[in-house]
């Protein structure tokens, strides 16, 4: 993965120096191959964006000295509901979800999921923490979207649910057979801040469908052809980020 | 990889029977785990669509008698001009390609492309042509995306553009610095054969946009966050697609 942006803690910085020594001293190193005296961009995670000028660098480990400007990219307004999908693919759907940008992810059961996806350890917070921080990198954000792990459906839908919902103007749900377009449900433009729900591979059942309807979320079809998953997040993402670009 | 759809060389009919040993014979054994009998769906490459009903069924083989009564999916609208990606990269996105779907992919060569990418073995058309089928087998289409590559850019933009330039009444060029948003300079709705040409990681040169935009190509950004290359492929087939949906 490309880092455009190294992203930095709070807590590492003395002053304005920090001592990079892991992965993104390697990257500093092999990548950029950045000498004394270089600046590269750097991000403060969950906060702003600057420069670190490199003061020392050798094989152990690189001083930077940093200076923060007010400079962060906007939040996202789309929040993704999601039902969990087998390990290797939620990997690869975490990085890209952070290229792509999105506030929240809700990662829930439904009935098509299979129940030991809930045991992997990719569901651990350091471990999907890294791979939303290798989107972030790659984006040159510096905002880590939001996750929360639901492992029952009811619990979510009738009880989590409600209570964000004042909050989603805009509720959508991907369903195979559903009789309407992303175009023709979704609001032109879109503003308001949205939710949107994708099902596991084999789609979700009628009693899934009917609650988040009980909830006021809408039903689109993403058309004949059938995605998988991950590329069905990237895809309606960068979808409702350009429904957000369109002329009023 | 899941195949929602058996693809089938119209050369491997004899009659309206097929024989099936390799691994869609281990798809339909282990992942549909289907027995005679039962029915699974079927396509002819760059043909129809229909079903297979499975007469026989063991370790060595897999008989089909085939009826082949759908229409195959429409055929995309929009043609990628893609600057050639590193191989591991390329492998992802010819499969995502022909999962949103595109007509033809033309891969060309770019003052910052390396060099050494045109010595990938993934460029044999066995090779490539089978990404391009895992992608088919997951949607369900039939029709495999033309590729042609391109190794010099000069004649590419020189000679191959202007000879294909009046098919495509719109002419699209992703590019990190540009002023404007894809949705600012698309038509809406899209209703007409698009091109859509993406750079490599560093971006195109000046030459060669200026090279584009001679060609009638119109540059346009896509917003503050750096996309990888396989995501933008993914988000910008999507975005084209939906601007495709919009009312009129």
């Amino acid at each position: 993965m490309i880092m455009n942006i190294i992203l930095i803690e709070p807590a590492e910085i003395n002053g304005n120096q920090v001592t990079l020594q892991d992965r993104r001293a390697d990257h500093i190193r092999n990548i950029l191959k950045s000498a004394e005296g270089d600046t590269i961009r750097i991000g403060l995670i969950n906060g702003d964006r600057g420069q670190g000028l490199v003061t020392e660098i050798n094989d152990q480990k690189i001083n930077l000295t940093i200076n923060i400007d007010q400079d962060r990219l906007t939040a996202p307004l789309t929040d993704l509901i999601l039902a969990l999908p087998r390990p290797i693919m939620l990997k690869r759907i975490l990085t890209q979800a952070a290229i792509i940008g999105v506030n929240h992810i809700f990662l829930i059961n439904a009935n098509r999921v299979e129940k030991s996806f809930f045991n992997s350890s990719l569901l651990m917070a350091d471990n999907y923490r890294k791979r939303l921080l290798n989107g972030l990198e790659q984006a040159g954000d510096t905002r880590i979207p939001q996750l929360s792990i639901h492992s029952r459906f009811r619990p979510f839908i009738e009880d989590v649910v409600p209570g964000l919902a004042p909050k989603w103007q805009t509720r959508l749900i991907a369903h195979p057979r559903a009789q309407n377009s992303l175009a023709t449900i979704s609001p032109l433009p879109l503003t308001d801040r949205t939710v949107l729900a994708i099902g596991p591979e084999g789609g979700w059942v009628d009693f899934e469908l009917d609650k988040f309807k009980e909830q006021g979320f809408n039903t689109f079809s993403m058309g004949p052809r059938i995605l998988k998953v991950d590329t069905a997040v990237t895809a309606l993402l960068a979808q409702l980020d350009l429904l957000r670009q369109l002329p009023s």
